[in-house]
């Protein structure tokens, strides 16, 4: 998950008064058929008695593995998705495509190279970094413990030298920390350029303590230029501060980037057709690449797993609903959100009544949050009394929506999320141990039963979300 | 730690009817004075107040890092070691330097090739390991269960194969799991070759779900002579695992195994030197060297911590005891216990009265184990009377020494463990994520209180522990 756009579009939506279902009409709740009822109920129990979602990321996992943007990993897991998606009784599966600018590392190492402490890092190139010279790039450390403190200090302590950005991560249920934290990731190389500094070097954006480099983009400066820039393992931030402490230290990095323009990726698309309203589409958005150190479990196999198996159950009722139900397992997400972005530009002109992603792991869903119109409270509130059963709160904050619903959101779509509990998600986040372990089976069935029961109600009726 | 030598000891020892301190004479206990009651009382509480240990540790693996066995880096540990064990007001510290087969892994990787599935897997070369062609070694996988499934296969299920043991371990407190998973790891290599095959995959010998390999030494045949052998992630075991029951599955190996003859290494030794009877000496041990993928934080510089920091406890007692109190930190202990034997053969002749190692991590001390003479267990006694405030029990399980001090065990020197809470030790064992944030410094410091404890009455007293 990329959640760039998570603080943006919450600050939006407050400055807009665009509402959380808590605030207008609190009394009103839509009703639902007493059928509709039954309905929710059998897919709830469906949903809680079945390990289907655990088999798809099982599946792909095992069968794919890790499936880096635009690489050839990405074109099979296309294959797979398209094979997986019409086996679970999904029609019009196609693949959308579309070119991106391709990055990989072929080489990520770091090393302090001074004594006392010479020894190697666990380290990863973040996204977009140019390459080193072949033998790495050397030099001393300045150690910043915050981006505000480099953003503050002078030329002269930061040119000719590598930035080191200690900054730590807070861990929190709802990701509020990764939008705090993530700030360094993105800035640390152009800010650094910016002062005369060699290269960049930032404490992973994570919550672990492992042994891991948590992976992800950096961004560069308005003229395209960039340092390299690398992720260290928390351990090795520790040994680090230790001996810039101490006295000069001396590291080296040294990066090979595989960079490449107009690589082929492309979205893969599903739908279970409205019986009625065909031409009104409800909108389940997961994303398919994913870094290549880790599996991609839960990021994002799990969303593609989640939306699938919900939409499998509401295909395998007596009939189908109102609507048109419509999975987008989007491409290059992670290094840009390259997917999303496609889909909102092809499909821009149709009807999306509501749109929702689960790209937040597998942990349970604690609470449905919306950006729906004022006008949509009462429907919101029948969601949420569908939900409850699950243990499902309703939320004052705003839905997020998701990386690769954003520009559907910012052009007015209506967005829920069912929001996850992320409390160890960063723990995992873009790291090898993004693997099946970090699943827990239970929550990923509740996971399903709450996405099954959510996009049924708003599939099924014909509730307007936006504001008419 | 290298376990290998622990179940030998206690079957011998059980064989032998050695006992531990609960059989014989259960009333007698031998008296402290009084003045060696209050400078216990004192030793502990400067222990449980004292991070010094922890820094101890921390300057290991912030100013060398990892040190393989007579690498170069061991070589800067032992320049360390003499200026901390110094600096720790230790007399006579020196380096005895022996020389032994060099083994480094300067590439250790592997693939699953064939489709479906095709990805990379995180591994660890095993100690030892022959190097594979430049190119690697590429076959078809066959899995067995465990070890004894590889032992009663038909040479035709495995010829020019690479043989995939999937055995793993059970989590306990002493350690006993390990003994029953490492010997796949030793084993592999030499029982798949007997049976033509052409390299030796083994799920990791460790109880995390993490996304490391665990590193550690194999075996080889009489003769001399290998199979490449790897460890993989638990998460690349589950995948190449259901991989196989799906269809034939194709890995590559690729090992650049960097080997060489008499390499320098060395045990580096300090004393407190006996005001009565120096000649008289209790031996704690612990090792320098690490594998190279961690920092060698747990494994073992919490145990060079932990006896360093005891020794330097009692130091700076008002007076020395009466007998040597000598630290041993051995080299080479991870691939054959090398410093161990160099030791034994160098000082076998002096009256060694009891010896301990400190190499099971940095958990809590929980039981006092001996393997004293019969005639010793009153001794044994008040020095659990004067450990149980530590929240410490006494075993009838007979101690197992250390991998360091196995050949003196083996010729009749007595030996105690102060044995640790292992429940987690094996989650970082041998794995990048052996750093400082395993250790709990609380749990250090209770260490430390122990040792200081058992090594200043069996120091200060002149109780035997042999059979007279």
């Amino acid at each position: 998950m990329k959640l760039r756009r998570l603080w943006f579009a919450i600050g939006a939506a407050w400055g807009l008064s665009l509402s959380g279902v808590a605030i207008a009409q609190e009394d009103q709740v839509t009703a639902i058929t007493a059928a509709q009822q039954r309905t929710v109920e059998r897919l709830q129990a469906a949903a809680l008695n079945s390990d289907h979602a655990y088999g798809i990321v099982e599946s792909l996992v095992t069968e794919v593995g890790p499936r880096l943007a635009a690489s050839e990993a990405e074109a099979r897991a296309r294959e797979w998705a398209v094979a997986m998606l019409r086996a679970n009784g999904l029609s019009n599966v196609r693949i959308e495509p579309f070119t991106i600018p391709y990055w990989d590392a072929l080489r990520e190492e770091a090393y302090i190279v001074s004594t006392p402490g010479a020894q190697p890092m666990v380290a990863a190139a973040l996204g977009g970094s140019p390459s080193t010279p072949p033998d790495g790039l050397e030099a001393e450390v300045v150690r910043f413990a915050d981006l505000a403190a480099l953003e503050a200090a002078s030329n002269a302590t930061v040119a000719g030298r590598i930035v080191f950005i200690d900054e730590p991560m807070v861990r929190t249920q709802d990701g509020a920390g990764y939008g705090a934290a993530v700030r360094k990731r993105g800035r640390c190389a152009p800010v650094a350029q910016s002062r005369g500094a060699l290269g960049c070097i930032i404490r992973s954006v994570g919550t672990d303590p492992h042994r891991f480099a948590h992976q992800g983009g950096s961004s560069r400066q308005p003229e395209g230029v960039s340092l390299p820039a690398m992720a260290i393992s928390p351990a090795d931030a520790d040994v680090l501060a230790r001996l810039v402490a101490r006295g000069p230290t001396r590291v080296r990095m040294l990066i090979e980037a595989d960079i490449r323009e107009n690589a082929p990726s492309g979205n893969v698309i599903a739908e279970i057709r409205g019986r009625e309203r065909p031409e009104e589409i409800v909108l389940l958005a997961a994303h398919l690449d994913s870094w290549d150190m880790g599996q991609g479990a839960i990021d994002d196999g799990a969303g593609v797993a989640i939306i699938t198996a919900a939409a499998r159950l509401i295909r395998e009722l007596p009939q189908r609903p109102r609507r048109t139900i419509r999975i987008l397992l989007a491409g290059s997400e992670e290094n840009g959100v390259h997917g999303g972005a496609a889909y909102a530009r092809a499909h821009a002109n149709e009807n999306h009544v509501v749109a929702l992603e689960s790209d937040f792991g597998a942990g349970r869903v604690f609470a449905l949050r919306t950006r729906f119109a004022a006008s949509a409270a009462p429907h919101a509130r029948a969601l949420h009394r569908a939900l409850a059963p699950l243990g499902i709160l309703s939320s004052t904050t705003p839905a997020f929506g998701g990386a690769d619903i954003g520009d559907l959101a910012e052009a007015g779509t209506p967005v829920a999320d069912l929001a996850q509990d992320g409390l160890d998600y960063f723990d995992y986040h873009h790291t090898p141990n993004d693997t099946l372990a970090a699943i827990d089976p239970a929550a990923l069935r509740q996971n399903v039963a709450a996405w099954a029961t959510f996009v049924y109600l708003a599939a099924d009726n014909d509730w307007r979300f936006r504001a008419e």
